[in-house]
């Protein structure tokens, strides 16, 4: 089947998949983790340094605010793992937020989440291979010097992995993840030890320069109002947190047990490593700031613009395990690869929900079935585009970045969470059981305290965020939805317009005679073939039809005809243009005039060719008639296919193509839960044929 | 019929014209002239400016030499003249070169021709817009320091212009060319008048400039081979000479006589406007160099990069009728003019020697239509791409595109004639009436010393030319021959393939009986048209088929099925990952392996939509599928359209499509003899079928 020829596609496109593709297994927890966590504990790679850069604003004094936010980000996360704990339990379909909120709140509820976590999907790519790159450069210079354009090299490689089809391992995302924990630890126990046992004095890179505030002396409203704008940074830990409770079908049973615990032990894991890395920069005094080229002074000199500031884990690795050595460059690498994974989950989580929302007819139908590569392909291109645009647009400097992504998440945090006190509530409403009413309570009032916590911090960064680029992500939102809603009304209006009718209706009378037209060029195999099977269907009368483009071709073919003795009338029809086409759409109408009850069958031989080069040069005239009688009413019109030899690479190519696993397989869980439909498809399963 | 927000898009595309749209006139020769003469007549705004430049080289001693140089052109004109007068008589179909190659030389050598053609057609867009756009530039300075983005300005407004299909009139090409040749005309009398009568002395602009000869005092073979160069510069005039030759069918009758008769004008226009340039350049000492900036001194002082050195025939007007004045602008507009139409009528030329290839399927077939549009708007695109690129590559520089030019041209020429002069030996050698064998015998003579001179003058051009830029022409040849070859090789095998063999074949054994198949995903009307057409064709078995892609769904409809009591089996594909093409190509391909004497009979309801954005939200599975069924052997494929409303949008814009006019026209003649047929379609006219 694999000819030599096919190595150079076999290279761009991926080899050929068994058709027992998705590889169906389900997840244990301990794979499960690393496959759904790498989001939201890459984030820790992030999200402290984001914090000082916003307390820098009103100078180093503020740092000491910092363990008072993170402690807030830690009682935040805490309250959306354990009301996220109730999704899963509550809805173990894996629809997520999406099925929560148009469940509870309506459609329109439904379809703003699903706006912003298509918003979100692209600012997961953006801002986690922005802030890869700038770990990455911390340990390879030539990667910061030209960040947009690695930032931009690495969205590629993903895209083309993710369009190739790559089969997903959970071992692939749990090496780089475990590595990743292990090295934060590592890192905060080894750090710790140091400082406390040994009484080292670890001091960062950046500890001797001296941050120039923008604000001296901050008070009031306004500090509190730059609190909150790092809150509203820090928050950036908070990301992918949902990710989870899209996996449910994935896990082991019992699934929605294994899955709230994996929320819970990711929770913590995140939780800690925040905590761990955000003290060990207050101890090795990381000095980081919004614009360091001018508000980071050294011996009072600003550093100027070709100073690079690294992100406060790798500051931090440096200060604990010193510059170069083998533990801080395996962390740099494990951190760049963590958070390129977590942007590879935004690739497999964005056409996934598009397939969703096609089922609900917000997009195009074709997305709905799923692992269709086309579909994927769309999805995948759409989103690396996106996420290009933003990384070149914003230099790839992810601390911009993070003004734009936080909004879309917790939109649907806070509508997720508002969905599920509503579902408490009607379930309290039937429910008789004491136990479980109890229970029921509980949960309510954890998301209620989830949504009242999640709406107050969608407020906080709204307004502290807005005008920082919080309007880029609303935007992209809007036109989510705008186009969403575009998509339905127009399936509504159709579906509406195509509706049969109780009864019979004018529109339906069945035509009562069928005539049936073969179109001929020369007489050849495909244009026998063709005849051949006209007269098999026995419609009403049967004639062929050839245009007279060259008279001396006319008359060698009415000559052949003859003597071929073909028992079908052959008609010709003048073109003195050479036109095909309306000579055949103006007979095909006058046939339809003459007798309007009868419907007319166009049979038109075709080649089928194996390149895209050899379509520019046949079925031309064929296709184009074929457009045009489509738009005439009481037409048929029937492909004859005849099979060049070449079409067999087609043939190939295709058969390829539909064993193309799709990515985001192993996060997505089997398709249903008879386990021998997903075997090799043998003999198509029939239902009994009804009989009317 | 047009509605108002039809507007934008006629103002894009162009107004619906009437379907007698051809307007076909036969030209008198008045008109013929300038629709045919364009070219031709226009290179004398450039051609004498190239004798200069070279000239130069050896110093403005050389100058003394342009008057031979010019003679030379004028007997190689004459000679060209009179070789294309006997083609004219001898083919007056029409085909020009490439017919008089094909025929008398074999397909090799008319394929040369015809990419030699190509070729040219891409160079005379390229060379006479930047010889426009510096003639223009000589009036409005504006233009000559935007020479390039001008340049493709004009190409961008032609393409357009064409793409729209603008209808051709005689009287679009007659004013601005007969305006030129007047202008030119009167500034050779008023000059010679001024010069000759008044005795006043007429100082071209750069008269007190002088010549830094790159190589003084140049003798023996390197002054030949220069004088050579300037004449090879020179034939820059005979560009376009053929076109007449293709244009004999649009001729007012006695055809030959008269196009033959027009070609003699042309020929005599050209000649003596030339000469009468060269002579007033002289005489007002017009000083240019190839390379002004450097080469050229004012007291004794190179004039720098910013000097723009103006076209010849815009240095001489300036001597002739001073600088500003009415006259001397009148005729910069109109030659730019005449040049603009010069590369228009290379946008008819190219798609029309495109049909001709088709025909002879060396091109795809579908160019073959007579004004299809999309094949005429491939060949525009295809031309304007290339002479962009020629334009952007040489800085819209004439003197450096003339280069590329001349090669094309002589390799037509030479290869014309040599099969001219086959063309009559042939005829001699059956022909027994002597005073048509002293005619021919003349016409022979003739053609054959057209042959030796214009092959003289290519291995010239190509000695003097080829490092220059003529290797990139040749190279653009090669392009087209190989893939025409390619394409022609590509299609014998095909029509090799499916050669009906004679007699019965296995290929060909009737399938005994028809089982179809009506997709169903709903029951609407589209489906229920789709299931009454079905019953209508009488096919052996009927049956339809649904995937179950979501079994609620599928529950409904076998429901609704059962209680409208729909009397056509339903069967059900079951399709764990939601797929629908392949369940229904698996069962395809099982009913055809259990009984492999069937055809098989795919009815698939389709939409019809009036927008591109609509195509997307709809049919996408129907259309994948039928890819894939196509593969299948034994299948047919029968698409059943419901028209929504909206498709009537898309009904009109193809009415309006087809009602669009070819480019060209006036220049192509009539269709055919018979007048009646290129009236309105009405009735199409049926021949008697036949009976096998």
């Amino acid at each position: 089947m694999s000819k030599l020829t096919d190595v150079p596609k076999r290279i761009l496109i991926g080899r050929a998949l068994r058709s027992d593709r998705l590889g169906e297994t389900l997840l244990p927890k301990r794979i499960a983790l690393p496959v759904f966590a790498s989001d939201p504990l890459s984030s820790v790679a992030y999200a402290p340094g984001e914090v000082l850069l916003v307390l820098s604003i009103a100078g180093v004094s503020a740092y000491h605010f910092s363990p008072w936010i993170a402690l807030a980000v830690v009682v935040l996360m805490f309250t959306v793992v354990a009301s996220y704990r109730q999704n899963v339990h509550a809805y173990p379909s894996g629809g997520g937020d999406y099925e929560v909120a148009t469940t509870n709140l309506g459609a329109k509820a439904g379809l703003t989440v699903a706006s912003a976590l298509l918003v979100d999907y692209v600012m997961t790519v953006a801002v986690s291979i922005s802030s890869g790159i700038e770990n990455l450069g911390s340990a390879i210079p030539f990667v910061v010097e030209h960040k947009v354009l690695c930032a931009v090299v690495v969205i590629v490689l993903l895209t083309v992995m993710n369009l190739r089809g790559v089969r997903e391992s959970g071992t692939l995302f749990a090496i780089p993840t475990y590595v990743f924990v292990a090295g934060v630890f590592i890192m905060i126990i080894w750090g710790a030890f140091r400082g406390l046992a040994l009484g080292d004095t670890m001091r960062a890179p950046t500890a001797d320069y001296h941050i120039k505030a923008e604000h001296q002396g901050l008070a009031g409203f306004a500090l509190v109002f730059l609190l909150l704008r790092a809150f509203s940074s820090g928050c950036a830990a908070l990301t992918g947190v949902e990710a989870i409770s899209n996996g449910v079908p994935a896990f082991r049973k019992p699934k929605s047990k294994n899955a709230a615990t994996t929320l819970a032990m990711m929770g913590l894991l995140a939780v800690t490593m925040f905590c761990g890395i955000i003290v060990l920069a207050m101890t090795t005094k990381v000095h980081m700031a919004e614009n360091p080229a001018a508000d980071l002074l050294h011996n009072g000199n600003p550093l100027g613009s070709g100073y690079v500031q690294n992100p406060v884990i790798s500051q931090v690795a440096e200060a604990v395990f010193g510059k170069g050595s083998f533990l801080f460059v395996v962390l740099a690498a494990a951190t760049a690869l963590v958070l390129f994974l977590a942007a590879n989950t935004a690739y497999n989580g964005f056409p996934l929900l598009g397939s969703i929302l096609a089922q609900d007819r917000y997009l195009p139908r074709q997305l709905h079935t799923r692992g269709d590569r086309l579909a994927f392909s769309n999805g995948i291109v759409l989103l690396a585009g996106a996420a290009t645009l933003l990384v070149v647009v914003y230099g790839a400097d992810s601390t911009r970045l993070i003004q734009l992504y936080i909004v879309g998440v917790f939109v649907s945090f806070t509508l997720s969470q508002i969905g599920m006190v509503r579902h408490w509530n009607r379930h309290l409403a039937a429910e008789r059981d004491q136990a479980k009413r109890r229970h029921m309570i509980r949960s309510r009032a954890i998301n209620a305290f989830g949504a009242f916590l999640t709406g107050l911090v969608l407020v906080v960064v709204l307004l502290t965020k807005f005008t920082h680029g919080a309007w880029v992500a609303l935007l992209g939102m809007c036109i989510f939805f705008a186009t969403m809603t575009a998509i339905r009304k127009h399936y509504d209006r159709v579906s509406e317009e195509i509706a049969a009718p109780e009864g019979p209706s004018d529109d339906l009378v069945r035509p009562s005679r069928i005539h049936s037209v073969v179109l001929i060029s020369k007489i050849h195999r495909p244009t026998l073939r063709a005849l051949a099977y006209a007269k098999l269907m026995r419609s009403d009368t049967l004639e062929a039809l050839t245009v007279n483009v060259d008279p001396a071709e006319t008359k060698a073919l009415r000559a052949e005809w003859e003597r071929r003795g073909i028992d079908v009338p052959l008609k010709v029809l003048d073109s003195p243009y050479r036109e095909v086409t309306r000579p055949v759409i103006e007979y095909v109408k006058n046939l339809r005039k003459e007798s309007p009850r009868d419907a007319v069958s166009v049979i038109i031989p075709e080649y089928v060719v194996g390149h895209w080069y050899e379509h520019l040069l046949h079925n031309q005239s064929a296709l184009r008639l074929k457009g045009r009688l489509l738009f005439t009413p009481g037409v048929m019109v029937t492909s004859v296919p005849y099979q060049l030899a070449s079409s067999e690479a087609a043939k190939v190519r295709a058969r390829r193509r539909q064993d193309w696993s799709a990515p985001g397989a192993v996060r997505r869980g089997p398709a249903q839960v008879r386990k021998e439909s997903s075997k090799e498809p043998k003999e198509p399963k029939e239902s009994p044929a009804s009989k009317g």
